[in-house]
């Protein structure tokens, strides 16, 4: 067996539920008995996250990789000395925990570009704070696409072994339905093949929906699966791709869901994020309240590993250690898994 | 408490599995507690389905509905005396049985328009079988809306308590956008309301989904929601009606399926049928084969009571007995509280 790969988990910012998911994940053993992991931000925020949640572990700061200590209950923070309990409050969208949360994601990539960790994870930033703070970038997915140089992208939503991959995704449903055209179609395709293969997969089964209703129905209801969809997938298989379609939008996620395939290639953001949310975020019928947030976004097509927890900061309900960490834990072992193959 | 709503049950396509799902829903003893059922269509074509499914029920064929026998174990078929075992092949798509199946779907109409019967259910057609029988219509909807002359209609999907109502439906997804405009989107606001309202619902709370990911995020990726559909909102407020939104699309289905809102105003076929349809269609891992089929879907808008199961003929299945009535034992339990209650 391959020795275990170690995990770059970036903060987040300080004040949200980042810093106290990440202490509650690291205490399942699963997790520690997948993975090294090494928290990349502040050892005095991961002190205080451990008080939230109430668990005695070891925080362990540390200047470089190698100076981790990976015995079971410490947990390594790769200290950037940027985030002061004292200079923000908990819940609040600021400049300051902005910056702390970009350089911590900015580090990351950089260990996993020097080849000193071999997957990262990204726990939440908020949008508004690395704006104030300066960040050009819309989040996450945009800043590891700057930073790695990379252009030939896609993001994966994945809950267990259910997951869609995205043609488009922040752009309106209009320009969504532009965008669909063969060598993007094609391009995504392939991409959900390669990151299925690097799952372990051998042989990915790949779907691939429609845009309109009933896939256009022979072009009564739109031209984009005639024109541009179907010869996306013919261009596939002609490079010894398994994919298939395009499927009505409303039944191949049953079907995917229920094990026929290993991934759905959907035409825009919606498409994939509807299904993957009702599966994956649950409401509490008689406590009117969130139940669980399961799934993990993947960004595949960049020269490091990256999968992110699939919710926000929730500012509403952090320093309460009460936040469901299933979503982290996912995706330590969606980059455990991911990073073991490499 | 008032007596049982009779309700008509078009028979459907003779050669799907229609005729052979309504002997099974029969069978349910809460189906017979609910509704006085009388399928119209062919009596010999519903003592076949009993065969297949290896039911013993008295089918008594009747010429009116006064002629009725409702005591238990007996299914009541208005005979159109149109489809003949003998004349065709089960599984197949044909004029015949398309002809037959659309005769059923406008004696059931002419029968709840005269009062005859307080709601209708209808079991599935074929769409290419009733357009080689000369139907000009593209499906139940558009015959209800023509048979009855009406203008303002939704399509809701239904999965017990979780709901959708659809701003449009079967046009490409281009035209779909081109569509979402304030007084179409007010309009199916208001026809949730008085939907649910007949439903027994007092104060129904009304979701409105945006059409662009995250609603738009104020603009940023698309306008819909600022110049469309917060003004429909606000008029269906000044209406009192309790309609709030509009909601990022990804996370509402889970707050509507968790029991927040009553339904759900989507913009798009898609919207709305890919989450009843994820929740609803239930594809079993083991078996590699469908499982359960469960929703219903309810014509609103129109004079008079139609629901619908939520599946199609499924010709693969026909003549076996083994399709699942869940979707029709719903349909008849929604008709029977519309009918119970109008």
């Amino acid at each position: 067996m391959a020795s275990k790969p170690i995990i770059g988990i970036s903060m987040g910012d300080p004040a949200g539920i980042g810093p106290e998911v990440i202490i509650k994940a690291f205490l399942h053993e699963d997790v520690q008995a997948l993975a090294d992991c090494v928290v990349v931000g502040d050892p005095r925020i991961m002190r205080q996250a451990a008080g939230f949640v109430g668990a005695s572990v070891k925080v362990n700061g540390i200047k470089t990789i190698d100076a981790a200590d990976f015995s079971a209950g410490t947990i390594n923070v790769y200290d950037l000395g940027n985030a002061d309990p004292d200079k923000f409050r908990i819940g609040e969208v600021s400049e300051y925990c902005g910056k702390a949360a970009y350089d911590a994601v900015e580090q990351v990539i950089r260990l996993a570009l020097d080849g000193k960790i071999q997957a990262t994870v990204t726990a939440p930033i908020n949008k508004a704070a690395i704006k104030l703070a300066g960040c050009p970038f819309a989040g996450h997915t945009e800043i590891y696409a700057n930073l790695t140089g990379t252009k030939s992208y896609a993001m994966m939503l994945a809950h267990h072994d259910f997951r869609v991959i995205h043609v488009s995704t922040h752009v309106s449903l209009m320009e969504a339905c532009r965008r669909v055209k063969k060598d993007r179609v094609a391009e995504v395709i392939r991409l959900a093949d390669e990151s299925l293969k690097q799952l372990g997969i051998e042989n990915p089964r790949i779907a691939v929906s429609g845009l309109n209703p009933h896939a256009g129905e022979g072009g009564l209801f739109g031209r984009e699966e005639l024109e541009e969809i179907i010869p996306a997938i013919e261009q596939a298989k002609t490079e010894g791709i398994d994919a298939s379609g395009p499927f009505p939008p409303d039944t191949i996620f049953s079907m995917a869901k229920g094990g026929l395939y290993d991934i759905v290639v959907v035409m825009y953001h919606d498409q994939g994020h509807i299904p993957l949310k009702l599966v994956g975020f649950v409401y509490d019928r008689e406590k009117q309240a969130w139940k669980d947030v399961e799934g993990v976004n993947i960004t595949v097509g960049l020269p490091i590993i990256r999968v992110s927890v699939d919710h926000g900061t929730a500012f509403d309900q952090a320093g309460k250690g009460t936040a469901s960490e299933s979503s982290l834990v996912n995706a330590i072992n969606y980059a455990a898994r991911l990073g073991g193959l490499a």
